[in-house]
């Protein structure tokens, strides 16, 4: 039997969780469709019942479509307000900033200043004794209603949750944010990470976003461990609150997300290769903290006592964590792969809408794959999101290269923004908070802590490796810019069943706001105060059909076509002995780096894309048939001009400035004539310009040219 | 009580609504972490309980990727297919009609080759006298969980529903259809419609699109009234089939989508006019169609009789349908209107990313706002698409032109292709089908008997006002490519409880089907057979930012600049006593608007956008300090060029052909300088170049130029 009185109840908030599509709006008018067309249909006496139930639903309907109008108003007005700061110039508060603004004054707005409606809310008296099933059949004077499980409610919260109608509305179901907004995001991010002084400073991000951030983790958790410790002795901690849960804390702090940092050094054009460390840190570590997270909640040992420490359980872990880490990673890979050979091999570049169609698709496909699969879609989609940058990329026609970063792009930013507001909303909407001042402020002189041990001891180790030092400056900056955003938010969002995850929760959501509202807020005078280089031309990633300058340094162009030739690994002609020395260091240190770069250029780029080396040439001679299959034609047309022109660079006064005339895009998608340069300078070389890297010899005031000898080098920066 | 074994059920198929974004995942994933963490938090004996509970919800969000991962293959093989047969030249048969066979190809294999799951399905025990709840508070054991209402399942099929797991998760919430697909696809339709001959055909595609409907609707809702009641005669209906059932197919029957022919179309370059006549009907009498069939869901006689007529109920509908309509279309053209007026005076077109992020989100607001306050949102989207084609657009950066015009184009392409080819499964996968020969029969010769008395008198009575007749081949052509698609299946499949509708479903299903694949596959030879000219020269909607010529009739481009002036409707200059009376004739039928005409011309466009006459000039003088805010200053700035060039025109023998240099696009915004044409001929007129619109009176034989007289037209197609 079921109490009455729940009639008022409008659709439950977990409906609501389409940001991106009127979805909820569905199961309102279908249920009304529904009514509507049974009492049509049977005319009895239960007619008016139906069309109170139809009403109803109805207005659920309205109120459904209100609540998501409330948001797109929202980023409505942040979009307008970013513009207005844009536009004035204001550097103080990004447009994330600006949207968690905006969702504080609504979510105010909507805590205060509707009127609660919990009378409606009755108890219940349909038991069952064995125990909950995903779907009910519920036989109602006859008909039969199908329901389904939305959760579970703890019983002290039965009476106290239906508070009010709106805010309930306004609460998204939280796995939105996994599973529509945050994918979108991290594809853009890997998509745009084929820049240069990304794979130069490969080692160097893998070290931190890996390391780092398992460093932090520990720290972290360990450090709030003693919080909680401290609260149990002092009596502010009124439930349990177990030592892997403060691993846990640890593992969704530890997702850095600097978007306003890297937002501010795209702006002033900072540092290019400080701009690299920390956005491939950052887009790195998301996807560590995601499975480190998971791996943490898997982390179950056998018995009783299921809190202590267990070998096994604790091995099982991370035995965990490396399975969904490479099985994502290789799902991600995969679907990448696939895409770039089937726009190598169709023409599909003759049609654009297709092309991106099937980029959307095969992309989208990545996530799905590895969800089927049990592993982690997000991490998946960076993968894919990488490799489509590195291969298909180059397969695209002109137009679909920028039909699909336009996208991403414009899918990124409407999901960022919507999640940043959506923070400022639930800081007053949310139902279930637990403020513990001694528990926040034990986390962020954790997080501190965390970051500085992470940042300052694995810069000082890769300073010995590295032949560009992090200097103090970099190295502060990247303290500094340890903001916790979106990722941090979602990862905390997606469990607050239990009272340690609620304050978790609230934690989370305070350091998000501070970190991005203050250190923000801050980056630009932190940036002249540590002396970081400010307006360094660096075109950006949409000028990529153009020439691109770099000044200062000699970056490395992975996507541009190196000439096609055999022995890539012959380093010749460092005549001084300081380069020799480099080289001979290089060789020791990152063999295994060279060999998977030799892999990618000799073989993979072959493959994949319409650049590189032909394969006939690479590959051994047995397997000519196969080589000639899949090596494009364009490979062959591009091999003459390539070697002529490839070692041209330009020296001017003062700056070391080189000239890599970007690939030209052809129609046909493959990449090919390089740019002549107007001077010439050192021996135009002829067998050893085999790799498109150049790199000279700074020296420490980077101003100081030593032009005597041409050396060849990897996109790596541990050179010493 | 509830009764056991339902445990190994999966995720009910109306969580798989998703094909846009994999929300459904979010469900399983979410219970799952639901019921991990309340089994760390609680440590009870349920433990292994919820274990299993979040085995299953794994199990189920495993099982929903993949039914998602499923249509996105079958789009990606689409997709390739259309390439193949794209680059092949293949006509016959058009990627939606792809779609659905590969579609059906899925639905044989799910249906007979997965095992049917039946077995798991056990009946209920838990009954409720009172009535249906949206949701329900259920205790376990002490523990509450909440159920949601997810429809109502007729007692005949409680055990036979459960056939096939996999069959139920392909199948998806027939709202997913209103609320998530067909609004890309209408609101790019919409803004699309940005096409010269659009506007100068806009009188006969009016009235096609609602006199057209009405007439087919109650044609086909009669002949299939008959149909019924032959087959109640026969014995071959089981159930009621009521007139409002049959006026209900009838109108959404009606809704017609030449989606196949227009891309032949398109691809060939047939006439433009008969190109206009066709998509601009389907357009619009997809927006009549869905509220005809809502309004005719609204009647609702009183007393207990509720299938008789009643006046008051009828009139109550007709209420209804002009109620939504019009309400309908304000919110979309206000929403547009309000799009326009702050790209306008926002300087947004600096930053395109936000302008088309704004453009995105205020064309969804559109959506919500309808369904929030009652109306249809598809229908508000239409003409919010045709309000920001008109108006916002001209405000846009160019590259947000072409973003805003590439991200719904590629929405609309998933979208559509999606429906097309979920109607491909539908076929077999669906669990209600009730195929009856006789209906089928009775449906096919009703949509082609209606399509003809809607065709053929409407043309004849256009003919008789229209200058350029729509002749025989064009009449024949238009009844040939009545096809059948999306609308029509989304309407039927929105509702399909009853008997009656069951049959319609299925019905409509077969017509598409058919029509699609016959007609589509027929366009090319009936083409040549009705001797219609194809290969015209007529650049695509792509080309906007080059010049346009057009051949063999002067058409109107109503998004041209025309210089500013007052004295817009002074027609003047017809030397031939034909081009008077054609005006005479003109200014009797067409006063109405002709009077929008002036009035967009005069004010709308200089209030919304960079064009037009300046205000200051069009508004009396008392509101001049109005009218200097609201106008813009590149208005004035393009006063004078535009003044000297417009009536720039060439003339080369055979043809006359006038070239109206398509306004260039600034940078900022505005749409000026036109360019000049090679040779002028007749006078540089000084006073009557007000309308951007000349027209030559091309005798019958359309190759005669009677070069004397230049004349004042609007677009209108009536000017006998």
């Amino acid at each position: 039997r079921f109490g009455p009185g729940r009639a008022a109840r409008a659709l439950p908030p977990r409906l609501l969780l389409l940001p991106l599509l009127p979805l909820l709006l569905g199961r309102g008018l279908c249920s009304a469709a529904a009514a509507s067309s049974s009492g049509a249909a049977a005319q009895d006496s239960s007619a008016m019942e139906e069309l109170a139930t139809e009403k109803e639903a109805e207005e659920s309907h309205r109120q459904d479509s209100v609540s998501l109008l409330t948001f797109i108003l929202l980023l409505t007005l942040t979009i307008l307000t970013i513009w207005l700061f844009k536009h004035r110039r204001v550097r103080f508060l990004h447009e994330t900033g600006l949207a968690m603004i905006y969702g504080l004054i609504v979510g105010v707005i909507l805590r205060y200043g509707t009127p609660a409606t919990s009378g409606h809310d009755k108890s219940l008296s349909c038991t069952q004794e064995d125990r909950a099933f995903s779907t009910l059949l519920v036989n109602v004077s006859g008909k039969f209603f199908e329901y389904t499980l939305k959760g579970e409610i703890s019983p002290g919260k039965i009476n106290s949750v239906e508070q009010n109608d709106m805010l309930r509305k306004v609460t998204f179901d939280p796995e939105v944010f996994f599973n529509i907004l945050l994918p979108p995001i991290i594809f853009h991010a890997g998509y745009s990470l084929k820049k240069r002084h990304f794979f130069r400073n490969l080692g160097s991000i893998l070290a931190y976003a890996f390391l780092g951030t398992a460093v932090s983790c520990f720290i972290i958790g360990n450090l709030m461990y003693g919080v909680v410790k401290l609260m149990k002795i002092v009596g502010q901690l009124s439930d349990k609150f177990y030592y892997t849960d403060c691993l846990f804390f640890g593992a969704i702090i530890s997702a850095t997300d600097p978007v306003t940092v890297l937002a501010i050094f795209n702006e002033l054009h900072a540092d290019v290769d400080l701009y690299a460390l920390l956005f491939g840190e950052s887009v790195l570590n998301d996807a560590v903290a995601i499975v480190l997270s998971s791996s943490i909640v898997a982390y179950q040992p056998a018995g009783l006592n299921t809190h202590a420490f267990d070998a096994a359980a604790f091995f099982k872990s991370v035995g965990i964590f490396l399975g969904i880490f490479s099985g994502s990673f290789t799902m991600g890979a995969v679907t990448g792969v696939v895409t770039a050979l089937v726009t190598k091999f169709t023409k599909l570049h003759c049609f654009p809408l297709l092309e991106t169609a099937l980029f959307f698709l095969m992309s989208w496909s990545t996530f799905l794959l590895a969800e089927a699969c049990g592993f982690t879609g997000v991490v998946a989609v960076l993968f894919c999101g990488i490799t489509q940058a590195h291969y298909t990329y180059n397969n695209l026609s002109v137009e679909s290269r920028s039909r699909t970063k336009q996208l991403f792009e414009v899918l990124h930013f409407l999901a960022e923004n919507f999640i940043f507001s959506y923070m400022g909303l639930a800081l007053f909407t949310f139902q279930k908070h637990v403020f513990s001042p001694v528990f926040i402020i034990g986390a962020f002189v954790a997080i501190f802590l965390g970051r500085a041990a992470h940042i300052y001891p694995l810069s000082f180790f890769l300073n010995l490796g590295r032949r560009h030092k992090i200097g103090w400056n970099f190295q502060h900056m990247m303290m500094f810019s340890g903001l916790r955003g979106a990722m941090a938010f979602a990862l905390a969002i997606r469990d607050t069943a239990s009272y340690a995850r609620q304050m978790m929760f609230t934690t989370t959501l305070l350091i998000v706001f501070f970190t991005v509202w203050i250190i923000g807020g801050g980056t630009t005078p932190m940036l002249s105060w540590l002396n970081i280089r400010v307006g360094v031309e660096e075109p950006s990633e949409e000028d990529q059909n153009e020439h691109r300058w770099q000044y200062f340094r000699v970056g490395v162009d992975p996507d541009q076509d190196p000439p096609p030739n055999n022995d890539s690994f012959q380093v010749l002609q460092g005549d001084g002995p300081d380069s020799a020395r480099g080289n001979r260091t290089k060789q020791e240190s990152a063999w295994l780096f060279r060999l998977w770069y030799s892999f990618d250029h000799n073989y993979l780029k072959p493959i994949l894309t319409h650049s590189g080396p032909p394969l006939t040439t690479t590959l051994p001679a047995w397997c000519g048939l196969l080589a000639r299959c899949l090596t494009s034609p364009q490979v062959y047309d591009n091999q003459e001009p390539l070697r002529e022109e490839d070692s041209d660079f330009i020296l001017t006064e003062g700056d070391l400035t080189l000239t890599y005339g970007d690939s030209t895009v052809t129609a046909n998608g493959s990449s090919g004539s390089h740019t002549a340069s107007t001077s010439l300078e050192g021996g135009r070389r002829t067998k050893s310009s085999s790799e498109e890297v150049l790199e000279r010899d700074l020296g420490i005031g980077e101003q100081k040219v030593s032009s005597r000898g041409t050396r060849l080098v990897f996109p790596l920066e541990d050179n010493a």
